[in-house]
């Protein structure tokens, strides 16, 4: 039987996970797969940790040269997270002629381009899938499944933590702040939950993905991003009331006037099937010219469902004797001739804190109209939390971004009226 | 850049479709993917469907001895459905050297171990995601994604007839009857629906999709089949009332006590995910044992759509210079081994048309409670259809099959006390 030999470099949550699987599903895998997967090193500073997940002390890398230079190690497995030391090991790997499987969505996010340079250069493979939607099976999706597609518009809920909160404020219209701190405590959210509540998970994962499903390299630099601080339970109980439900997309759009690409809160219709992607699910919503829709949902994280996709790289890895990249222009920079629209269309919610009196509405509509921003629905509160003031909540047919911006900023110049509250776009 | 020739056999649905796919798209293919797909030939005993679709007369092909031996045909397309002709059809371009990529369910289910075999002999090529649920990604999942996990369950909507039909029988409250007519009328359902609506078309896909699961075969004669000819509106909404949405489910489970399948009417909680797979979708829901739950939602045929699995294939297997077969052990029959479960366990919906009068509950009861059922839920209506009798709708706890078979044999013995009209399992 073949045998494979695997290095996984960080012991953290995914890593513990992958060593877990690896381990505990040794037989699993010679038996079904054909393959003799044996965990011939760990890179992790932390011995300790190591020692109790059950790693013979033998086992335990001193370095990323150790590793470089065992050759019983075919694959390296990279789940450290962050930009350095991972790229660097990543590089050093490839150099050293082993195939790399990664998780890392900030490093391939930002990198690929030059990983995938090594990879080529030194005829090994490097593989991703869980660098996006944990075991979801996404990226293996667009590459062998859906390629043959011109994929007109990807849509998703990517990113757990946000989820997971705004599930929470949803169902028991807590604050923001409460549920956050809900989430720390049960290990949903870090510490330091920017990364994930301001949006850049969300818009590392959007880039690569939409960099597969367009195949041109959508930088993370170009995705107009806005997280869910701001976001209150009123937002979301008006929403409710009007049909829709609230999430943190990443949306991704391709057509003949550009690519599109955004991560903000937006209200999707309660029937939509993204709509009951509850909790720390995730999901990602396709469409293509032919396939029409399709919809991949699971764990969009956790240390076994992100191992089970490192784990299905190396078998993929170890059973294919000939490798693959990625079919995207995997560049730097975008290519200088792909369009970005900034200036995007979508209908818009639109909360108002009004002055409760004759002609507010008037004068509210004809700002609206003056910038051919037509409504669909609208909300009059009888009374609100300030004597006097009065909430009223619009949602705009379909209407372009900078529309919208300029009338808000029209309303806000008219303080006597009213001022605008939030905008949170919608998805109908 | 490399030419790739491509024949398909059989201009039908799927085999129109996926001319216009590769025909429409063939400049994104050479931008794409870097190769240049060209239809060299079909296979079309309608001329005049042929020529309408624009396929050259030059390219339509007297017989599949001439496709195969046309050196400028790499890849052989069938998607003509049924056994005979496809088989002979698909051996003989095995034989010639070409690789296959096949939508056809029937055969794939029935003969995929001759078929491998010749392929392996022959060093070519054999694809089937198409074979099940058109465009929904779930056999590459199977294979390439989720083959490191110890597939526990596999669960799914996977017939777009029938899904049809019991979405609008639960919405509009229509009969079977009727709603078939409707769908005969809309292409939804073919003039002779038995494949569809008695469930064998389910058992196929189920049984290549449990065999690539679990990893070892499952002859589709081992599946448990009814259909849904006998499902009544009443039931429907009895299982509305409690919480239920009535689907068409292929269930397969692989547990210590072996492997248990069965394609069936099926009530699922009305908040499972499958519950909102309405129409003509389809989904598949895995359970691994490290992914955890994984849902793949979409077009589980039509033209485009299964045309787009097809190409998708196609480009797989001209851009991937090694090829790839199944990882399950293809053989004829199940291996020995293999130990089927048919008194399998199952939580269960069972209406009577029960005698209006006192102690008829009481008696009921204690058959169950005989007989080790025991109830989660009862409706006792206070009139029924007939005079002087009552509907009388018991959801069970988890029970053994043959328990409840028991159960209704006792029931219906004692005439005088009720009858069942309905046995309906439960996923909850």
């Amino acid at each position: 039987m073949k045998k494979v030999g695997v290095a996984i470099l960080g012991l953290g949550v995914v890593g513990g996970g992958t060593y877990k699987m690896l381990t505990e599903h040794r037989e699993l895998y010679q038996k079904t797969q054909g393959i003799d997967l044996v965990v011939e090193n760990v890179l992790e500073r932390n011995r300790e940790r190591a020692l109790s997940l059950g790693v013979p002390e033998n086992k335990i890398a001193a370095n990323i040269a150790e590793i470089c230079s065992n050759p019983d190690v075919d694959i390296v497995v990279e789940v450290m997270g962050g930009v350095e030391p991972a790229k660097s090991f990543v590089l050093s790997a490839l150099n050293a002629g082993k195939s790399v499987v990664t998780s890392n969505k900030e490093l391939f996010c930002k990198y690929s381009h030059e990983l995938e340079k090594a990879a080529r250069k030194n005829n090994c493979g490097l593989f991703y899938e869980a660098t996006c939607v944990g075991g979801v099976p996404v990226i293996r999706a667009l590459l062998d499944n859906l390629q043959g597609n011109n994929v007109l518009s990807i849509m998703g809920i990517i990113n757990g933590t946000t989820n997971y909160i705004l599930t929470k404020m949803t169902d028991d219209g807590a604050s923001y702040a409460e549920v956050l701190k809900e989430a720390q405590r049960l290990g949903y959210a870090e510490a330091n939950p920017t990364a994930d509540v301001e949006g850049y998970d969300a818009t590392y994962k959007l880039s690569i993905l939409s960099s597969l499903a367009f195949h041109t390299k959508i930088p993370y630099t170009k995705i107009h991003r806005e997280g869910i601080t701001q976001i209150t339970p009123a937002d979301i109980q008006y929403g409710k009331q009007l049909g829709y439900v609230l999430k943190l997309l990443a949306i991704g759009k391709n057509s003949e006037d550009g690519i599109e690409v955004r991560v903000h809160p937006t209200y999707i219709k309660n029937t939509h099937p993204l709509a009951s992607v509850k909790d720390s699910y995730n999901a990602v919503y396709i469409t293509g010219d032919c396939v029409e829709d399709v919809m991949l949902y699971g764990r969009g994280a956790g240390a076994m469902p992100t191992a089970s996709a490192v784990v299905g790289d190396i078998i993929y890895c170890a059973t294919h004797p000939s490798f693959r990249y990625s079919t995207f222009k995997n560049t730097e920079e975008a290519d200088p001739a792909t369009k970005f629209v900034d200036n995007f269309k979508s209908a818009y919610y639109i909360r108002l804190d009004a002055h409760d009196k004759a002609g507010v509405l008037a004068k509210v509509s004809s700002i609206f109209s003056r910038h051919n921003i037509s409504v669909a629905q609208m909300i009059q509160e009888d009374e609100g939390e300030t004597e006097g003031h009065v909430p009223l909540v619009f949602i705009t047919h379909q209407t372009k971004e900078k529309s919208v911006m300029k009338a808000v900023d029209d309303i806000n110049a008219t303080s006597d009226i009213a001022e605008v509250v939030s905008v949170i776009r919608v998805v109908s």
